[in-house]
This record gives structure tokens, sequence and C-alpha cells, in this order.
């Protein structure tokens, strides 16, 4: 039998763990005995349609310490893309395309690193295969720091993004500790529809932190009367309240808590505050406290000198998975992570079709929030714990993590 | 010759080496044969006058873990304060409380971490104690995050903040390479009026990144029309345009640049925008590019996890070096470092009389800032690198730092 060659492209946006999917798929390539060559398609989908692909196999032969150093860097090698394929019955130029690279470089198999919209970019790639009698195997590798993804215990990436904002909550309860007067801090956390990594702010709370004080997620109708009668009640108990909160936190109506602010400069501008400002208003307004809101930035989708260890060795067995599922001629699906036990935490590899998780969504349920709303409950605490354990193995050169060279990300334009 | 007592405090805002001082002091003191107790006042110099004192000798033995630990916790292990004492010829009462106090636990040295207020505080105590012929020794131990204080090579705390920067710049630089349309982003830094900091970010350069591709540091005044014609040449050469700039940026005329927003919701407020935010603007109205502004937040203070293994040990240093300068009879002075050599990067610790520290500052000298004011020249680069070298010891229980219990700061209410 002949060696195929695999082809592998990453999509939506960063997470730390992307790479370390990646790189588990070259390794599955690497120990392969159907698979010869790993060719990466930069920038998504896009890398194939307009022919920019990288030799990963050769790329990470030239030197043995590029494999982990890939595992623990952050965003995506290859690129991203917002790429969204057309439905192939209006216009399949595209398809044609894409699977005549397949055959020109004699691709066995495709894997799509990314989340819910690059699964609908699996779930049409595999249809299209599936009516032209194609025999590549397409199978979807999940990434989110949202972990919104159905059909798997969590997503790649969410246990590190998990890791940061506990401890960034941590280390700013430490910063607020320090002055004895009445205070309100708010934290806006990423999570436009799914509160999970909001909900991981819980996680920072110990011996002697008892913050995040509140937590609001965005299954929750956001009422404001009932919050600044929360933040009330834990002024009365404590100097110093801190608050996690979804950036998508919206009221009984669906309508975001946002305002809309006109800049009176020489601009003109009319833009919106996110959630964490727009409490921030409200508390300075109605309740007089000293108050600031802190947005915490992109660094925790990409911080990945704080990975967790945990996520990023489950990532790079997602990818091996995916590369020894396609040996076994599976396609039309999606790696998935079943957690057969809570102690010890064990994760058992799977999949499940494509067509159950492109284009769904898995929020926190009910029951995981207390209440009042205001909470997250010791089940949901005990769910996240396991996946922030451990910690990268990033090195460290001239004072700063040494991550893959990204240049041919910013060369080819 | 009869033992007698420290007293120590911490002031301002947070660094994550602040502690590593205390942790020297405390050190200094126990390797001592002139002292016994070390006394921590809670919320700086408030903590005496309001009689809110820890005994730290007795809490660091309990456990010999305690003083590494404390040496890696951000923040302040006793508080702050922004409490500015009265010029002793309007009301002297705190001062005679304060000598009162260092009588009844027969201190024979004050020492007080903190920036250029702090320092403020040493020299009052100081020309108050020669006043009334008090033998107690007051010595400052500098930090700040901002760099500005005279006297000294470098802040602690700085190197720590300044590895921060550099860290965060280069990982967003990687989450900003990954589409390959045209895009700027503005990273707004702390430093109110000096731009050390905002220079660190310089440091992200490497053999594959050139981003910061722009740096704006407030010694020079900022002009709106350079600064695009700035932008639109970074955008012919390449896809992804990076800025650093500080949150201080003043035009001309010496007008901070931010935009006055005004609110038009429900809560009606004006609120000032910060200069990434600003920029954001502007370039978003005048050059239609793809734009965002990341504020770095208060993790640049407070990020212990990130900090310079060399600030931390320098910080440890000035502490053990303020308790052997009080026994030698120095007073009224701040502990410095000088560079003596940049390679191999050697310190030597000494002092400076505090009436040559307080209320003066430091900015970034003109030379080290290019022609065009808009990045910084190698020189001052060479300066920082030894700054950020090394990695924080901080051990890590159930995904999270661990850190020093702060309760005391939350429970005495």
């Amino acid at each position: 039998m002949s060696l195929k060659n695999v082809m592998v492209a990453q999509s939506g946006g960063p997470t730390v763990a992307i790479n370390a999917s990646l790189a588990g798929v070259i390794r599955g390539v690497m120990a392969s005995d159907q698979y010869e060559t790993v060719y990466g398609s930069v920038n998504g989908i896009l890398g194939i349609l307009n022919n920019h692909l990288l030799n990963l196999t050769e790329i990470m032969n030239e030197n043995p310490a590029y494999l982990d150093r890939l595992e623990t860097t952050p965003a995506m090698y290859l690129g991203s893309c917002r790429h969204k394929l057309p439905d192939y019955l209006d216009d399949d130029s595209s398809y044609v395309f894409i699977f005549k690279q397949f055959e020109l470089y004699n691709v066995g198999a495709f894997f799509y690193i990314g989340g819910n919209d690059s699964m609908d970019t699996v779930l049409k790639l595999s249809e299209y295969g599936k009516k032209i009698g194609s025999d590549v195997r397409i199978i979807g590798i999940p990434k989110t720091i949202d972990n919104d993804l159905c059909e798997t215990d969590h997503t790649p990436g969410f246990g590190s993004a998990a890791k940061y904002i506990a401890s960034s909550v941590l280390e700013i309860a430490h910063d607020t500790f320090i002055y004895a007067v009445k205070s309100v801090t708010i934290i806006e956390i990423m999570g436009r529809d799914a509160g999970w990594l909001t909900a991981a702010a819980a996680l920072a709370r110990n011996g002697y932190n008892s913050a995040p004080h509140l937590i609001y997620l965005p299954e929750v109708p956001f009422d404001t009367d009932d919050f600044l009668l929360d933040v009330k009640r834990m002024l009365f108990e404590r100097n110093n309240v801190i608050i996690a909160v979804s950036e998508g936190i919206r009221d009984a109506s669906g309508n975001y808590i946002s305002a809309s602010e006109k800049s009176v400069d020489t601009f003109g501008h009319s833009q919106l505050s996110g959630a964490g400002k727009t409490l921030e208003f409200l508390v300075k307004e109605k309740l007089g406290v000293k108050v600031r809101s802190i947005e915490v930035n992109v660094l925790q989708r990409c911080a990945a000198h704080l990975a967790s260890k945990t996520d990023l060795m489950e990532s790079v067995e997602l990818g091996k998975k995916a590369v020894a599922l396609s040996e076994e001629g599976v396609t039309a699906s999606m790696v998935t992570m079943n957690r057969v036990s809570d102690d010890p935490y064990t994760i058992e590899y799977g999949y499940a079709e494509i067509k159950n998780i492109a284009n769904e969504a898995k929020s926190v349920p009910t029951e995981w929030i207390n209440a009042a709303g205001n909470d997250v409950t010791q089940e949901l605490i005990d769910y996240l714990t396991p996946l922030i354990q451990g910690e990268s193995n990033v090195t460290y050169e001239n004072g700063l993590p040494v991550y893959m060279d990204v240049s041919h990300l910013t060369k080819h334009q």
C-alpha cells in the first residue's frame, strides 16, 4: 500500500492549545505506517484555495526542539481565517478546487482544528466528499476558550483560559485587598453566549480569598436592581467586593447590558461600552462607592506562558486520536473527550458525527448556577478543577517565553 | 547591648516585588545581632497610627516556606495607604504618636517600602526625628513599576512589570499575526509621566517578531498627524501593525491625548477614554482600517507568576541592605542600586540622601528615544534587557499560584 499524506489547517479565534493539537497531528503521522507527510494550509481553508501550504514534516525535522515548542506556542502557527464556505449546491467551485488539491497532494485525511464555524466547514466538506465519492477522511479537532461545543466533555483551549482567569482573579484580589476602603472591582470575562469561562473565576477562591464574591453568567437574565442589591449586601459584609461578569450578560428581553456612548470629541463617534464598564457606571451612579472595571484582554486566549498542562496534553492526544481514527476509516466526525471519572480525573478519547455538533452550542446548565443567579455551584467547580491542573513546559530565553517562529504568517503578503 | 526591634510598612501602588523587599528586611533582621523582632504596620503608616501591627518574625517562624512564598506574592502583604503626612510645622500630632509607638515597641529602625509619595513620608519622618533628637533610623526602600525614582539605576518592581509587558506584547503579536488582513493593534501601557514601562514593549522583538512597530512615550509631545503618517507608512510595509503607547501621551500644549465621551444611556455619564481607545477611534475614522485597542490592565503590576527573578533577587537584597545600613547608623536615606557594569550586568547596593529623591522624578532621557519620536534606541533596550532575566520560583497548587494568606487585610474592618 502506498503512503498517503495528510493536510491540516486551523481556524477561528486563538487559544493557547490549538498548536498542541497541530503537534498531536504531526506526532500521529510521524508514528503512522499509512501516512507520510503533513501539509499545513496557511490561514485556514484559504491556504488550500491560495496554494499557500507548508511542509510541516520537513519543518519539524529541522530541529528536534520544534515539536515541543509548537505545543506551547499560542494562537495559530498556521494562521487563521473567518472564511465560510458557501453551500455547494449554490456554488461548488471552492469544493472542486479543494478536492483537486487533495488529489494533487495525495491527501488521505484532512484535519480542521477549530470552533463552531470550523465544524461547519468540516460538515460541508464531509457532505461534498460523500457526494463525489471521495475517500479523503475529514475530521474536526475542537478548540475554543468558550467551551461551548457539544458532544465533548470540554474543549481544548478552555482549560488554559480557565487557569488564566482564575490566576488573574487571584492576583487582582491581592491587588484589591491592599486598601482598607470600600471598593467594587468588576472583572469582565470573554464568552458572549456561554458562561463557562466566567464561571472559572470561582476557581480563584481559596483559604483566604473568597473573591469573586458575585458571578454573573449570560445564561441567567441580568436584572439591574437585583445586581445593585447583591453589591450593597456584599459591601455590607466586606470592604472589597470583586465581581466576575460575562461580556455577554443580557436582560430578560435579551438585550445586552451595555451603554452606547457618544464621543464628544472631534471624531464624533458612537461606540458600545462593554458590560463591565456599564456596570461600573451603574455602581458609581447608584451606590457612590469607589469602583473600577477591568476588561480581561486577549491574553485570556493567548497567554501561553500560563497554559494548563492538562489542557495541552489533552490537545496533543486529540490530534493523535484524529490521525488514528482516520486510519480506521472514520470521517465526517469530530474527535471528542468523554469524562469517565472525576476522581481520579479520567478522559476517554472518542469521536462524534459532525452533523450533531456543527452549529450547535452548549451552555452552562441551570442546575450548576445557584438559585439567586449570582454564583455557581460546587458541582461546576468540581467539573472545572481538573482542567486547570499542571503548568506548561514553556522555556524562556533572555527573559521571554520561546515560541515558534511564525514569520511565514507575516511575510506572505 | 540590648536588642532593638524593627518596624516596616508598605505604601503606594502594587508591584510584584514589594513583598520581596519585605522578605529582605525580615531576612536581614533574622541575621542581625542588633535587632530582634520585625513589626509590620498594616496599611502603610496608618497601621502605626491605628495600632494595627503584625509580629512578622513570629508569623514567618510558623512555617519555613513562608519567607520564600512572601518573596513571590504580589501587591502588599501589609496592605497600602495613600495617606500623606501633614507638614509637622502645621500639625505634629501624627508625628508625636508615631515616635511614641517607636518607643513603645523599642524600634531602632523604620523601613518604608514605596514610591515617590512614600519617600515624601520618609523625608518628613526623618526631619521630624532629627528635630526631636530621635535615634530611630528611617530608611526608604524603593518600589514602583514606573521606574521614575532618582538616584537609583532602576526601581524594584519595574523589571517584573517590564517582563510582563514584553511577554504580553509577544503573545499579543502571535494573536494578531493569524489573520492575513490589514489591521492595527494599539496596546496602552501604564506610566503617566515616564515612558520606561512602555519602552519595555521593545523587548518583545525577536528573530521573527518586529512588533511593536511604533512606540510613543509621554516624554515626546504627541502629534496626531505624525502618528497617522507613521501608521500609514507601517501599514504599507506589513499587514499587522502593533503599537505601544503610554497612557500618559500629551500633545505639544501638554494636554492628554484622550477623548471625553458622553454616555447616551440612562446613566448619562461623561467619562474620559484613555489614550489607546482615543487612538483607536482616530485610526478607524481617518484610515478606515480594522483596529483594536488593548488596555493592559492591573495585571502589569500584579502578575506575580511572571515576575523577573533578577527583580525579585534585587528587591530582597535592597531589603537586607536597608537593615545593614541602619545598623551602621544610616538614616534619612533611601537604598539604591548602582549599575557598575552592563556586561556582565553588575549591581552595587548603596544609598542616597532622601532629600535628593523625594518628590523628584526620572524620565526616559531624550537620547534614548529615536529622532522621529516613535521608537526607542538600542541603548535603552540594552539598559532594560538585564532587568527581565530569570523567572520567579512561584509554586503552584491545584493549578493556581500559591501566595501568602492576606486575610489579615480583609478581616480587620
